[in-house]
């Protein structure tokens, strides 16, 4: 039997609810036996292109995502809590991620999972170049080849190409799921992944 | 002990993820010793709150939701079909659940249930107050009465206070269920939701 591909993971750093997921993605993903392909991508660009705001900022359904984020927290038993500054535009950690991924691509999901816990758990700012640096090297990547990185137009491109790419498979959400061609939006779409990978589909 | 609260069922009759939860609602009320009440509102005043449109006139994520709900009916083993006008404006149908649920309330979930089936299952177009009272007579209730609710003052009013309630806690979506004053949105919640309920919170 062929290896099953691996669980296409669509995220922004700045979103809640992939952070959820990326504490949860990787056992969901070994279970199934597959890899998991962590894909950050710009969510701005898909809300230019459906209409949608950040949560936070959505009347009425903003108080909603606040307080399910709580609840999950606590049924996750996450150290959660939403940062002053938020949403934020997490160029420079996408950045940084996709010159990890490159250059030492083992390391990739270890920084990823970092930034999202520097973030949702311990409220760090990650907009700047500097910070994004500093956690690089704490996830074992030199911060001085990420800062250039950031600041490099080849990676800037890249990151641009995986935002179009998110963009024309139809990804609109964070996070967004790809499995075997089938999409799943949301942290509330892993069960039915699950059942989608474990069934071969429907 | 008290017998717990009804869960509240918040939706709109042109809703698609409603029509699959008006489906389950029952046995996930029923398995938690609680009752339903159903709640239909116009979710278009919902959407002018947040900005929000219908899932069908949205960019990419219209094209997600229609595979989307083609995928739960075959998981669900429901023949359900978007019918060509869809989505469409629900006010008949809601004034009408609204007279049956006041002149002879045990017959006023039927008649929701058997509105999303003639929508969503034989494609029959619930706009006019003539389609919707032959829908009321075969659910058991006399429909040149519901004909004349429909168009009654007193009805119109009832349904705008119930969409000023659902907005004035908080309901932005649906379905979206209430229970013992804790949202849940979405159908895809529907198992968190059961969750809670099992352990009282968390």
């Amino acid at each position: 039997m062929a290896t099953p591909a691996p669980i296409e993971f669509w995220f922004d750093f700045s979103s809640p609810y992939a952070y959820f997921a990326s504490h949860s993605i990787a056992a969901v993903a070994a279970e199934a036996g597959r890899a998991v392909r962590w894909r950050p991508f710009m969510l701005g660009a898909a809300f230019k292109a459906t209409g949608m705001r950040p949560l936070t900022l959505t009347p009425i359904r903003g108080d909603y995502a606040r307080r399910d984020w709580a609840r999950l927290a606590r049924l996750m038993d996450l150290p959660f809590r939403l940062p002053a500054r938020h949403p934020y535009t997490a160029l420079a950690v996408s950045r940084a991620f996709y010159w990890i991924e490159q250059a030492m691509p083992e390391r990739a999901p270890g920084f990823a999972r970092a930034a999202f816990r520097a973030h949702f758990e311990d409220g760090r700012d990650l907009t700047g170049a500097a910070a994004v640096a500093e956690l690089a090297e704490a996830a074992g990547a030199p911060s001085d080849r990420v800062a250039a990185a950031i600041e490099s137009p080849a990676i800037k491109e890249h990151l641009r190409r995986r935002t179009d790419e998110a963009l024309a498979k139809g990804v609109f959400g964070s996070p967004f799921f790809i499995v075997d061609g089938e999409p799943f939006w949301g942290w509330d779409r892993m069960a039915l992944m699950r059942q989608w990978m474990d069934r071969g589909g429907w």
